[in-house]
């Protein structure tokens, strides 16, 4: 059975359980508290020398790491992941984006704010960066939604789990969504899927 | 014929420019200089809303945009992606790895000393940040190629191609590389590849 080390919280742990759920796999889910460092521990090193969750151990391979990479292995050829070479190609671009743009903005932001507690008035500066960096690219996916129900070829896919994930908890970041409306239309799209469950559930 | 809006001085227009030559597939070069805001006129913002560089027109389908989503399209069915379902998701998880710990930090650092002229003075402890990111990265790096050739399934892959771009220019960022031995020694290995060019090269 997968193993799969991750943190409740977590936006890119999150997208790996909503992978696996729409998948129908089962998994031995174990939790890591980074807040207490444990991704850091020699024992966890040992499993991923990056230390970071979400990791996911496959039986008879080994252990992978990176949230994209890891719903990619699982959902290759699935409905999640299109056949078509350029629709790949596109997933692929909106995960990257996902990962440079959109995650070290909003997701380090609803971190700091909303897991390690520490304020607006502490963060300074700093927060500021990542909230100017944020809303700069929701009005990027705000503008590739705009008349579309998902993000690649009408339908749902791993590029809409990989953007939602931190997409919909951005308010937990201090940024209203109010101002995307094609955001809020494709969150629900996204939330009306069958296999949809919240964050930090497993 | 394909089109690639690109920077030359780029690690990530750089990936895009050795898989096009590795794969001997011909293509225009369109040089778009971001130092002079070049990336986010109306008419590149028009090919990508993003406004960064490499973005490749592909006829008869459209513009895409991330070097990794871009070298994987082109690369899909050669040796550079290995058809092993297990050794792709590994070739993804170094390309994850890199957009997002390595090159945040060794590319950035690089841009502001080498493309915009700022000093270590000027920006302080903003580059310290970066360059203590960039080694922690380049640790992981030098640890996972410890007694390999290359860094998926002992051949030359996409992921070497992705990591090797920033990495063998960070001393361009300040950080020596004489610390790492299995990078250098991964670098000679690269740079033996009969495809090779260097950066800035087309």
């Amino acid at each position: 059975m997968f193993r799969l080390y991750d943190y409740l919280p977590s936006g890119n742990g999150y997208k790996v359980r909503l992978t696996l759920r729409y998948l129908a796999l089962p998994y031995e889910l174990v939790e890591v508290d980074i807040k207490r460092g444990e991704s850091r521990t020699p024992a966890f090193l040992a499993l991923n020398p990056n230390g970071r969750i979400p990791a996911l151990e496959v039986p008879g391979r080994g252990v992978l790491a990176e949230s994209h990479a890891i719903i990619s292995y699982l959902a290759k050829g699935s409905a999640l992941l299109p056949g078509d070479a350029w629709a790949e190609a596109l997933v692929w671009q909106w995960m990257c984006f996902e990962q440079y743009n959109l995650e070290p903005a909003i997701g380090t932001a609803r971190f700091w704010l909303r897991s390690l507690g520490r304020t607006e008035a502490e963060l300074g500066q700093s927060l500021t960066d990542k909230l100017v960096a944020g809303r700069a690219a929701l009005q990027v996916l705000n503008g590739a939604l705009t008349g579309k129900r998902f993000l690649v070829g009408d339908r749902y896919s791993l590029a809409d789990i990989a953007l939602y994930a931190y997409t919909h908890v951005a308010p937990e970041a201090g940024i209203d969504l109010d101002v995307y409306p094609a955001i809020r239309h494709w969150i629900r799209n996204v939330e009306a899927e069958r296999s949809w469950i919240p964050i930090t559930s497993r």
